[in-house]
């Protein structure tokens, strides 16, 4: 099984990138579909569900970070039933056959498969140029940096509920991508290449 | 120009990359060459400037360590000297075509010349690993660490002496390449692809 998984701070283009890999490795990528799925399993809606687990996931472990869970139990049904079931769905898309997954620590979950594990970054002012692209009305660029930083700041921590390696860090994925100045689809070849004998040369050792 | 740079950490197989690479591509890649027109310019043996310029380059601008200075002053003229010219050797090599130049903090000293820098890691045990594939007779893996310790100290001290940009941050790098339980030249063809559509969009945009 080829799986590949993306991990990717908020503005760098991974969300693109994954699904234009997927569409030349002429497989499926899984992003919006995880959060579709999980959220008909418990009848929820799916906005609901990709509000709340894009939020900062901590708060579901609270003992983690004992102080809080004192200060304000914080402890949300919803949330667990979340995040147990993304993990679900994204064993069962994965084990259907070859595919793309981007985010919701998708590394871990699946690291069994053994997934060829990408980053992709980008520098501040890139990051900030792609958000604005897609702004929507009256977006400025300080907002888009606090948004920017929260929500990286909840990707690392969901990272580091589920395992020790360091979300972010090169150590934790097989090829980090910067970004920065490059449109997605001008490197989309280049990484096909790559997966295809990053996986050749995985399955010559088995 | 197409300038590539490889920085990478002791034992991750940086030196092979950056010579496959460049054989792919058809291009020279310069290496021990930098220290051998180094060493002749200044009628010093080849091994003789490899080595000072492997030392901790820290102590030969004390001024960055002020106390470091007084305490104990340790400027060395042949450091000094070997220091400045490999700067110009290896952008005289720059000058003249493209090719890869594996370390020596090219990325930085060829920075106007807009080189596709590139980073090579591994986990420890692989890099203990191919280190012990090359040892002489009774090098212990404990050896091996401290030398790839040492080794990875003095690089990242002598790059930060000429950027804030810090070594082995994926920050630093357009491509972070783990090399774990891989072979470098399963790697090469992509690697080669990657900085083809590198250099071609980096042209449009000029």
């Amino acid at each position: 099984m080829r799986i590949i998984t993306i991990g990717r701070e908020f503005g760098s283009g991974g969300r693109e990138l994954g699904k234009r890999l997927a569409d030349t490795l002429h497989i499926p990528c899984y992003d919006r579909q995880i959060i579709e799925e999980v959220a008909k399993l418990h009848g929820l809606a799916p906005d609901h569900v990709e509000r709340i687990s894009e939020a900062d996931i901590r708060t579901i472990y609270p003992m983690t970070i004992g102080r809080r869970f004192y200060a304000a139990p914080m402890i949300n049904e919803d949330r667990v039933k979340i995040a147990v079931s993304q993990q679900e769905v994204i064993k069962k898309l994965a084990r259907q056959g070859d595919c793309v997954i981007v985010g919701r620590c998708a590394d871990i979950i699946l690291r069994d498969m053994h997934p060829l594990n990408l980053f992709v970054y980008a520098d501040e002012d890139s990051k900030v140029a792609r958000c604005l692209e897609r702004a929507e009305n009256g977006e400025t660029r300080k907002m888009i940096l606090q948004q920017m930083r929260k929500i990286d700041r909840d990707r690392a921590a969901f990272h580091e509920l589920l395992t020790d390696k360091k979300w972010g860090e090169k150590e934790t994925y097989h090829l980090c991508i910067n970004t920065s100045g490059k449109e997605i689809k001008q490197l989309i070849h280049a990484l096909a290449e790559y997966a295809r004998h990053w996986f050749d040369s995985q399955e010559e050792k088995m």
